[in-house]
């Protein structure tokens, strides 16, 4: 038999594994930050309609520019921003892949603060952009001063900010954007999977936008929209940005299915946003259960929490799949990183902690 | 006003512009080899089942893997071939990124025989792979004997080779897939976009799979299938290159629409595939008469015609555009492509051929 030893692979790739989360058969999932609350009926309806529109004509290609969809998702971020600030992709990991490829790849570098999403050195790799993991303070902050300091050490041609922070689930202190982006010399993506999570009062970097042409802001509509399956990732930047990343993209990278489905999930935010309030409830109680007996837990601005476990974390993980709660192994020595789901997928997880934690 | 110059953008994308052909608003649109037959209303009702199924769970992330679609296709494809053996995307050149990023990318190289798809040194280029032109002869026939001199001469690590030939439209000699795979070092990519559309007796590179563990043959829904706004693209190869595709690959990069919908159009492949006969009737009928009246014409096994206008191409597409019939130009000095449309769309087309050609 033929294995990947056998065929000319880069060398950079040997030896890697696929990235991605087990995809177990288990009761409670709370491994993905999904959003646990299925699709209201109205809204199904009202993107089943929108879908059923495209279909005799998908022997078309879709718009390429996606303008009706940019147009949709500007009206949503607000900020005065227009479609020409806003570009869309397949999930923002395909918009971040993109501004890699046109603004770092082969001979440039890019610089993330650690621990942090685990996909952003990934994407650097698959684009040929060397990879600079730079850190955060032992307590998952970041303070401008520490930002600064490693900026100058790396001079990276771009650099991933992420508030939110996953794993970690903390916003970052608004100052060290203003610092970073004052900083560097190269393109500065915050990303912003979280960000209609935050905690009140947690400002958003798409307030720094005007004045800022090397800023971008990535969303994603997976996780407070429940749009994950849909894959519709999102930026907002200078219009000068967005032209950059049309001379990466793929033509027709973004289905009409996608398109439409994604537009009718839009107009019924308030329906599907609705639920992102019972989502703060249930990760709020989950940070005060667990403080209360004494886990230490990171402040969370997201749709999960990130704990203590103890020395071994990988048995931990185990004790709670052992319980039919799939939690996330982000591979920090001695924590696990839960979703916050609904009432009940959280009290199942809460009841497996208090046997499983010290 | 922020403009590409002040970006960092990379330099090799400098003075570049967007990919892709005009989307003007004519009533004859046949420069993007779409097929002009709308979805049946059967086949409509299929996949908008399917899709709507998928609706609810929208809030959860698609299978990651798409083992069920890959299924599906591989049964499709025959020739033996498992789901193992399968890989699908967002339209065959994401199939071809991923297979540049794995196989080529940063100090590798990557050939091509032009005048052929122009997307193809264009995703070189996105993934950091340096291109190399090789050359078709000037008939825009390929020998063996051309092409493996070629490949003595360049060496490469990745090795396109399209056929049918886009924009030409003839398939390929068998003898030269044979012969540059027994010759070349790295992977071969058999891109069969319009393979369905093939003369009868054309075989595929399919048939050559089996103890060719570098061979990739890559296909599309776009054309045969008529779902070019479904975005579907897909790979048969060896199953060690579906797993270095798989380490390249964005996680949950198809959603569950796309993977439903084209499910869908798959199991209704008798209704889709049945516009393919029709499609080659108008396209045989735009050779021969444009041959006819005297003009030359390529060979074509696709579902688009070559021809020559003279000298002056580019004022020949705008003498066709001015009758309302938008066709290609594809670069190529003295050539224009048209895809055969319906009856009456080939009709129009011709009219306005009788009209404009020498």
């Amino acid at each position: 038999m033929t294995t990947l030893d056998d065929l000319p692979l880069r060398d950079d790739l040997r030896g890697r594994s696929p990235y991605g989360a087990p995809q177990l058969d288990v009761a409670v999932r709370l491994n993905t930050n999904e959003n646990s609350y299925p699709v209201p009926d109205a809204v199904v309806d009202a993107i089943g309609k929108a879908v059923q529109a495209e279909l005799r004509d998908l022997n078309r290609y879709p718009d390429r520019d996606a303008v009706a969809l940019r147009t949709d998702l500007a009206a949503y971020l607000g900020h005065g921003l227009t479609p020409a600030h806003v570009w869309a992709a397949n999930g923002s990991n395909e918009v971040q892949q993109q501004l890699l490829q046109a603004f770092a790849g082969p001979g440039r570098t890019a610089l993330g603060f650690g621990p942090s999403y685990s996909m952003h050195p990934l994407l650097a790799a698959g684009t040929g952009t060397r990879w600079i993991g730079a850190h955060r303070d032992p307590d998952f902050g970041l303070t401008p001063a520490s930002a600064l300091a490693q900026l100058e050490e790396h001079d990276p041609d771009l650099v991933f900010l992420c508030s939110p922070n996953n794993p970690t689930g903390t916003a970052l202190d608004p100052g060290v954007v203003t610092a970073v982006l004052g900083a560097a010399r190269g393109m500065v993506i915050v990303d912003e999977a979280y960000a209609e999570f935050a905690r009140p009062g947690t400002p958003s970097a798409l307030a720094l936008l005007s004045g800022h042409p090397r800023l971008v802001v990535t969303r994603t509509m997976s996780k407070a929209f429940g749009f994950a399956g849909g894959r519709l990732g999102y930026l907002a930047a200078d219009p000068a940005v967005v032209d950059a990343v049309q001379l990466v993209r793929l033509p027709y990278h973004l289905s009409a299915l996608t398109q439409a489905a994604a537009r009718a999930a839009l107009a019924e935010r308030d329906a599907l946003l609705a639920t992102v309030d019972a989502i703060k409830e249930q990760r709020d109680r989950i940070v005060g259960t667990l403080r209360a007996r004494g886990t230490e837990v990171a402040d969370s601005d997201a749709n999960f929490v990130l704990f203590r476990t103890g020395a071994d974390q990988r048995a931990a993980w185990q004790a709670f799949l052992d319980r039919g709660v799939l939690i996330r192994d982000v591979g920090l020595p001695g924590w696990l990183r839960v979703t916050a789901g609904d009432p009940a997928e959280t009290s199942a997880f809460l009841t497996a902690a208090e046997e499983i934690l010290p």
